[in-house]
């Protein structure tokens, strides 16, 4: 997975590189202009604990209800997924039912049956307060204040969100947002949060609420950094073979974070040395836009569990051409 | 203009490089989120010729009414754009009145008045016939291929079209797309014409149709490249002073022709050099970026009035960084 490294760069190694993702798995039923999807495995923290993986060691915090395939646990954990962290509690799994038009760029929530996550009370083990790398999927702000209230400190803090919480919990959202490096959101949610229809000053007032980078993501177009220092464009790559969007920007984000970690990229880098730790961003940016074209390929997980390694870093070099001027 | 410009290439320089445009001289009526515009300067030849003058001389050909102001047919002529091919008919000039949402991705045409555009008639002089660059804006292809059929062969072509003609004249814009070697068209234009949603199989089946390289303009997120060679994805740049999206397209069209003009990058070069040719529309997709960027600050040609070469490179660096992984 060495692709997107640059040669002879300093790199900042910590011995423990494992990332903590805490969100939903769940079950999806999902209609897109390719097809129909019933009650296949779906949910952020399943989508980004498969992503960073493929980078680095993940551990899981979420709660499933006893419907929830064992089986698939099991596969989870022969690839790096710690799923120590995973309640199972009486009831069933959240299940989410969506669908997609034509364009695909935007799903439509048909229902949602919030089941046993209804009560999910994130508690993390002692090995997982230490984690260096945090990834707060789009759940409630309060329990992702929660997780960074056991976490220890100098971890560096990820996470996601979505109208729901911008419009219904605006304050938790805000104390939460303090606490974070990074927010990774769609751009319709920046305009929301920011009150802004433009990108550039949305980023810079979502800024100002916390987190020092800001990623939009903007579906089949790619996604925007923007650091203190500089902004870049990551396009999509233009698969040809586009079936079901669902989990895209929860992959993105798995395989931005698994790149920072695999790379050793820690919290103090963007103090001490900013112009490598941008370089490095930008690189997690080409990670997650690959990684996301692949997921879009199938329905629920199946694209990624049949990817192989040589398969990103083949199509990450290809989306970099894709962008070179020459 | 030379930013752009990697160092030591081999420059195949033609002594005439100047570009003929046919297209509209209109007055437009605008609503945007931004503000309103009533008869402001308009028309996508007009559009065109401002933004290639800034690289290349420019020959217009278009048709006026009685109402449209002398002074701006002398104040292009002050800028490397002959109006002589611009002839002044009896009755009045094009007009069109339009509107943008929210998302000022896509204008909704309220009323257009043809007026004596409607008995347009395109006559080539000689030395217009024998321009080695020729842009066909987005008019009846009926009248785009009466200019094809009065120029010399060994131009480079590159074309523009829209809906109504794809739906309403589509054997004639067939005709025309087998004699042209560049199609610039917006991304929901491209679906229609091709019958395919996604865009790199959008691509590979206009291609079938005659043009080799092909752009489609996707608004606010740039526009994606594609030659037999390669596929190259620029941005927009992210200006966070958007007034009015009217023109972007035809500004962009016309700082890629002139900067292909400029650099000499003739016909020839596609057989000759495809390496260097490629390059070289990758070049042209960043300045047709960064001009449209500037488009879009302001209605009409307003800002590219006030628009200074020197912004034009600043700002072109600028986009080249958003896209440079480091």
């Amino acid at each position: 997975m060495t692709a997107l490294r640059g040669a002879g760069e300093k790199r900042n190694v910590v011995k423990n590189n494992s990332i903590l993702a805490v969100g939903s798995l769940a079950f999806d039923s999902i209609e897109t202009p390719a097809g129909k999807a019933e009650k296949v495995l779906g949910g952020s923290a399943n989508y980004f604990s498969v992503a960073a993986s493929f980078y680095a060691p993940v551990n899981v915090i979420g709660v499933v209800g006893q419907d929830f395939p064992q089986d698939h646990l099991q596969w989870l954990s022969t690839r790096r997924i710690d799923v120590s962290g995973v309640q199972v509690a009486a009831g069933k799994t959240f299940h989410w039912v969506g669908a997609y038009d034509n364009r695909m760029n935007e799903a439509k929530t048909l229902s949602t049956a919030l089941n046993v996550f209804e009560h999910f009370d994130p508690r993390l083990s002692e090995a997982q307060k230490n984690s260096p790398y945090l990834f707060l999927a789009n759940i409630d702000p309060v329990l992702q204040q929660s997780v960074l209230d056991q976490s220890k400190d100098n971890r560096l803090v990820a996470c996601d969100s979505m109208n729901f919480w911008i419009t219904g919990k605006p304050d938790e959202l805000k104390k939460t947002l303090r606490r974070v490096d990074i927010l990774s959101i769609n751009e319709g949610e920046a305009q929301l949060l920011s009150g802004s229809k433009n990108i550039v000053e949305a980023a810079s007032r979502i800024r100002a609420l916390g987190p020092s980078v800001i990623i939009v993501k903007r579906g089949e177009y790619g996604a925007v950094l923007f650091t203190p220092r500089s902004t870049f464009i990551a396009p999509a790559f233009p698969t040809p073979n586009v079936v079901d969007p669902t989990g895209a920007g929860d992959t993105f984000a798995g395989a931005f974070m698994g790149f920072l970690a695999e790379e050793g990229a820690h919290r103090e880098l963007s103090r001490d040395n900013p112009a490598l730790w941008d370089t490095m961003l930008k690189r997690a940016m080409i990670a997650g836009c690959t990684m996301a074209s692949f997921t879009v390929e199938d329905f629920s997980l199946e694209r990624l569990k049949r990817l192989e390694s040589r398969e990103l870093v083949e199509r990450g070099g290809q989306l970099l051409q894709m962008i070179n001027v020459g």
